[in-house]
């Protein structure tokens, strides 16, 4: 089972994969760090329901990392980029900050 | 809608979160170059459940991409680790080849 910070991890690059209930309910217990009891109180479901709910989220997100790795590539390949940009100068250190842009997201155009 | 070229690149990417059954017909089709009839007479189902079955893998293939955007990040990526190697020495390279084994299916240990 994923720990917290593996979820966060997870939550990261495939939470948009969940519903937004799920994503809703992710957010509030792995990154505002509610309780069970708080987020059935606030979402108006049972303390059951938020357990379920958290129970499948890991399951999921766990699913997509053993089939895709992008997590685990995405971290293999930010140690490399260390290694490349502490041998590299400029031009090359500025085309891996142009592939780091990509990681996590591909927060990029 | 992805085209055929597209689509072997969704599929290599993302082909392991479909079923089986759906990773063969789209395997049947878009890799073996089946007709549509070729895949029902094989898979002894009907030539709309055939169409169907791809019209469906099209789509989860594509909303995997829309969110994920390996695909995309990954071409982006390897435009940029061709102009690296272009500049730099066999050091920073052999870091580079590195880069390029976590890239599709994340194959490397």
């Amino acid at each position: 089972m994923p720990d917290r910070l593996e979820m966060n991890l997870l939550l990261d690059f495939y939470g948009e994969l969940l519903t937004e209930k799920q994503q809703e309910i992710c957010d509030l217990y792995y990154r505002q760090d509610l309780s069970l009891q708080e987020i059935a109180e606030l979402m108006k479901i049972s303390r059951a329901a938020v357990h379920d709910t958290l129970s499948r989220c890991r399951k999921e997100l766990s699913h997509y990392e053993e089939i895709l790795q992008m997590v685990k590539s995405s971290i293999h390949r930010r140690e490399i980029y260390t290694k490349i940009k502490s041998i590299s100068g400029q031009n090359v250190s500025e085309l891996i900050d142009k592939c780091i842009e990509t990681e996590i997201g591909g927060n990029y155009e």
